[in-house]
C-alpha cells in the first residue's frame, strides 16, 4: 500500500541526540505560496508529542506559533514533557532549522496539553449548521497555481466561497462547508489538526478583496478521543469559521469541526497578521 | 501614594543570573481556593515579558498553560525572546517553583507574541450585546470566605450570575456581566489578562450544580492597543463567557471583553478540566 502524501508529510524521525529529538522535511505536496501550508505544519508539531515515548493520554489542547518562515528542506523538533501529573501532561515543542550560518533558528513554537479522559456528563451546546449533504453541495474547483495542498484536499463550501469577484463588497466572514482529503485517509489528530488551519483569511471575505495575511498563532481544543475520530473514518467534517474582529493589523478566526454525524469534533481560534 | 494590590501581585524583580530571568511571589490578596487566582498567574507571566529589556511593540496574543499547582511563596520566571522580526516579536515564558528537594518544577509555561501595530482597515463584527449602564445593575456580593481574588473585583453580573441555588436545572452557560477593579486601577494589558480569567466554570452555570473544575489553558487575543486601554482608564468592561461544548472532562470557555464605549478589547478561549 502506498503511503498517503499526509502521512509523508508527517514522518519523523526520533534522532538518537536525545529524547524527544526529531528530524523530518517540508512537503512539496501541502506547500502554500512562500512556505508550508501552517496546517501541516500545525500538525507536525503535534506528531512529535504524539510520537514521544512519554507520551500520557491523547491531546486536548494546541498552540502554534509561527515565528519565522519555514525554507523547503530539513527541520528539527524537540519536544519535552515539562510536567507530568496523574492524568494530564504538559508539552512544549520547538521546531528549528539552520541559518545561514548553520547554526539553528527557531521557526515555530508550541505548547501542547494531553490527559487521559474520564467519562463525564457531557453536553454539546454548538449543533451542526443545517446543510445538505456532501454529495449534495458542488465541489470547490482545485487552488490558484502554485498552492499544492489546497490539491490535497476535497473542500464543498456551503457558505462563504472564496469570492469569485474581489470587488470590496464584502458584508461578513463566516465560511461553511465539508472538507476532507482528497486521497480518502482515517482521520486522526493530526488530520484534526490541519483541518482547523484550511480557512482562507477572514480578511479575504469580509472585504472581498485580497491582501497579505498569515497566522501568526493558532490554538486548538480537541473535544473529541481517538474512538470517536475512529468512528469519523473518511467521512466528512463540516468546517465553520469567522472572525470576531479587525483591528490594526490583526484579526482573530474562530472555528468549529463537526463530524458529518453531528458531534463537534475540535475547536479553534487564530490571530491573522493583514497588511492595509 | 499606596501600591494597588494588582500591581503588587505583578512586583517582579529582574535578577543577575540572565536576561529574562525574573522572580516575584504569590499575592495572598488574590488567592483562590487552593492557589493564585490564575488570572493573575496569566497577568504575571504576560508581565515578566512586557518588562523584558528586548520587548519589541505590544501583546498580540497570549497562552498560558496550568501544568502543575503553585505553592504559596516565591516563584522564578524566565521570558525568552526565540525570535524577533522586524515588526513581530515571539516569546516563551516559564514559571517554576523549587521543589521539595530544591529543585526547579515547571509549574506554568506560556508563549507570547508581541507586535508593533499599524493602522489598517478596521471592522469589530461583534457588537457589545446591550445592557443597562453599570449604575443600574446591582453589584454583586462578596464571594465565598477564603476566595480573596473575587473581593478585588466590582462585578455587576447582567445575565448568568453564579446560581444562587445548586438545583441542576442550569439550562445555559452564557454570562455577560460588567466588570472592573474594586479599588480603581487604570487598564493595562495585564488587567484586560486578568479579566479574560474571570469567569467562574461553565459546568457551574450549564448544570446548576458545582463540580471540581480548574483551568488548564488560557489563550487571550488582544484587539486594542495601549492608547485604546488608556482610554478605558478606571472605567468598566463588559465581559461575555459562554461554553462550546462539555465532553468527557473537559469543556472550552469562549469570552469577549469590551470597553463600556463598545470596543472590542480582547477575545480568550480557555479549555477548563471538570470532575463528574
Amino acid at each position: 500500500m502506498t503511503k498517503h502524501v499526509f502521512d509523508k508529510a508527517l514522518a519523523l524521525a526520533h534522532s538518537d541526540i536525545r529524547v524527544g529529538h526529531f528530524t523530518g522535511m517540508t512537503s512539496p505536496d501541502y506547500w502554500n505560496m512562500v512556505g508550508p501550508f501552517g496546517g501541516t505544519t500545525a500538525a507536525v508539531m503535534l506528531q512529535s508529542v504524539l510520537q514521544h515515548p512519554d507520551l500520557l493520554g491523547a491531546p486536548i489542547a494546541l498552540t502554534v506559533n509561527y515565528a519565522a518562515a519555514i525554507e523547503a528542506g530539513n527541520f528539527d523538533l524537540q519536544a519535552t514533557a515539562v510536567r507530568t501529573n496523574r492524568s494530564t501532561q504538559h508539552w512544549t515543542v520547538q521546531m528549528t532549522q539552520a541559518g545561514a550560518d548553520g547554526a539553528p533558528r527557531v521557526t515555530t513554537t508550541a505548547t501542547v496539553v494531553t490527559a487521559v479522559r474520564r467519562d463525564t456528563w457531557s453536553q454539546n451546546d454548538t449543533p451542526m449548521p443545517p446543510a445538505s449533504p456532501p454529495a449534495e453541495v458542488a465541489r470547490m474547483e482545485a487552488g490558484p497555481r502554485g498552492v499544492a495542498w489546497v490539491g490535497q484536499y476535497e473542500m464543498r463550501p456551503i457558505h462563504g466561497a472564496v469570492p469569485s469577484v474581489w470587488d470590496g463588497t464584502g458584508t461578513h466572514s463566516e465560511t461553511r462547508l465539508w472538507m476532507r482529503d482528497a486521497v480518502p485517509r482515517a482521520l486522526d489528530f493530526a488530520a484534526l489538526t490541519a483541518m482547523s488551519d484550511m480557512f482562507f483569511p477572514r480578511v479575504w471575505l469580509r472585504r472581498a478583496t485580497v491582501v497579505p495575511a498569515g497566522t501568526v498563532s493558532i490554538t486548538t481544543y480537541f473535544h473529541a478521543d481517538a474512538a470517536q475520530l475512529c468512528a469519523v473514518g473518511t467521512g466528512y467534517v463540516m468546517g465553520r469559521a469567522s472572525a470576531q474582529q479587525f483591528c490594526n493589523g490583526f484579526f482573530d478566526q474562530a472555528a468549529q469541526l463537526w463530524s458529518e454525524a453531528g458531534a463537534l469534533l475540535a475547536t479553534s481560534n487564530q490571530i491573522v497578521y493583514f497588511k492595509e
